[in-house]
């Protein structure tokens, strides 16, 4: 296995939305496995908005940071081309988070606290639903839907990023628990998919008349609020939304380029005074509180009865993975989970 | 009865911290009660922070709202003192929200959502605690630390705006459940008071040292963080905040003077960062999520078992009111809670 591999590092600190110049794609030797470590080629790359956290120069305490020069952090799925370790055999499929380059080694025995590569079968699911429904996105839509929402049929929610793997996955949960699910996506095509996948009603965030369909979408109101991007879109949801509603922060996009601050003004006076008002029960959601195997158990269920499919965005080649990162922070057109194909399985 | 009696009017809506000049005492006929209705004297006036709502030209749903001419609206305790009501005698005393006047006509039947004037029992406790420990502050308080906060014993509370009426009985709730409380309040007196209430240990947020005192009297953090006051004391607690940690939200002194938007920076990037970092589960409390008759139950016991006292602050007479209802804003030395002795018991 001499030789050399493709990887992308970085070059410099994203400042406010990543740009493709922050990047470079470097040759770098393939690694040699030692004493308890195992060689991953790697087949699918998952360009996660969270990454964003991981190339700002402010640390965000619990996250994986990566510095300029460094090679990008990345959760992958990958294939098992050499092992010295007897947990893991030439061929196996595994999901772990080994960055954007060709070929890892890890050592299993040393994981950090979010454990060893995960081996996957092949049999259950296309492997690169590791990285979207049966991962840590359908354990968050999971989560949001029934561990932190307890969405009960007949309530309303509305899903902001609807089109991303958290939201179309939190839809497709919402309609087999019966709740009316509302989501809001930016565009007419990102629309026109949720609508597809089972949505109620899709609103267009990037509509001169956002506000009315917001209006018209939520009549009477939400008892759920799943937001995935804080920001002025979070801030023409709240008053739509029912007194104790429930309120799952996975994310929030638009301020991922900020640090503590963005500029004025403070939006904080209202957001407490809506909080206080209604009586929100706002969780934030720390990776600690995503929904476990009985998650995975459960989408893997739905997914064998048809009510869930798993709309997958591919990019071809390691080479294509900045600028398709960039374009997340631009509003790209992707649906679903957004995958760079770096091997052909 | 007919005659005259003083009553306080808002003379202009609030901008920022209320000050005396915002109202005027003037005289007014006594009322006159009809069919159905009932004649109150005013013994006691509550100076809530919450009344604050109450004067802003920016209308909050769901909150009384005064008009510059009209008499100021606030929580009392009253004497029935002529009925044209065969559920209430002369000589009954009442709580109910009557406002800013020595005499008050109400009709029981015709009640808002808050419902017709409460009859208290003078044998059970002082009757000034209907507007405190045995009314919407101590329902408050016993919502924040069980209904909301569930405070388990052995785990470390803490709390804002602690020298306040729902902050001395949240402390003292907390000492009951066996956890350990902190308290953070403005000056050196009312630190040794919250440490005399039993409280931990005691934070002055005026102090020059104050991150090093909160930071040595949180040594393995907060579970629980019942926020009464937003803003930099707010932020600057949230540091110390466990993962997972719940946070009431009681009120928001900080912001009273505030619409929806605070002069900048942003500081709503820097909050959802940290909800998701940490996982924190924040609440609002609505009026509506107060802990009810078995609330005051709890606590009446705690107050016979003397496990719970209740310190007041009085001022003396009508008159006085808008200076110390002003002060409120302005930090002032009060422990508990503060009241206007309108008429002698």
């Amino acid at each position: 296995m001499v030789g050399t591999m493709q990887q992308v590092v970085l070059r410099r600190y994203a400042q406010g939305s990543p740009r493709a110049e922050d990047f470079a794609l470097v040759e770098g030797p393939v690694p040699v496995p030692g004493d308890g470590e195992v060689l991953l080629k790697t087949l699918w790359l998952a360009l996660d908005p969270l990454i964003r956290f991981a190339i700002d120069e402010k640390r965000l305490s619990g996250v994986t940071q990566v510095h300029p020069g460094e090679v990008m952090y990345g959760p992958t799925v990958s294939r098992v081309v050499a092992s010295n370790h007897p947990g893991y055999g030439v061929g196996d499929v595994v999901e772990d988070r080994t960055g954007w380059r060709e070929y890892a080694v890890v050592a299993p025995d040393k994981a950090d606290w979010r454990g060893p590569p995960r081996k996957l079968d092949p049999g259950l699911a296309p492997v690169s639903t590791a990285l979207g429904a049966l991962g840590m996105p359908g354990q968050t839509a999971h989560a949001c839907m029934i561990g932190i929402g307890r969405v009960q049929a007949g309530e309303t929610v509305v899903i902001s990023a609807a089109a991303g793997a958290v939201g179309t996955l939190a839809g497709q949960i919402g309609k087999v628990l019966g709740a009316r699910m509302v989501g809001i996506a930016g565009g007419r095509a990102k629309c026109a998919a949720l609508l597809e996948l089972g949505f109620d009603a899709a609103v267009d965030y990037k509509a001169t008349d956002f506000p009315d369909q917001l209006k018209a979408a939520l009549p009477g109101g939400a008892d759920v609020f799943v937001d995935n991007v804080g920001g002025e879109v979070m801030l023409a949801v709240l008053p739509h939304l029912k007194r104790g509603a429930r309120m799952p922060v996975c994310g929030f996009i638009a301020y991922y380029g900020m640090g503590m601050e963005g500029p004025g003004p403070d939006r904080l006076p209202g957001f407490f005074r809506t909080i206080m008002a209604k009586g929100l029960e706002v969780r934030g959601f720390g990776g600690f509180l995503v929904g476990g195997q009985q998650a995975l158990d459960d989408i893997a269920g739905w997914m064998r009865e048809g009510r869930i499919v798993t709309p997958e965005a591919v990019v071809e080649g390691l080479a294509a993975a900045p600028d398709a990162f960039a374009g997340v922070f631009g509003g790209n057109a992707h649906v679903g989970k957004l995958l760079v194909r770096v091997a052909a399985e």
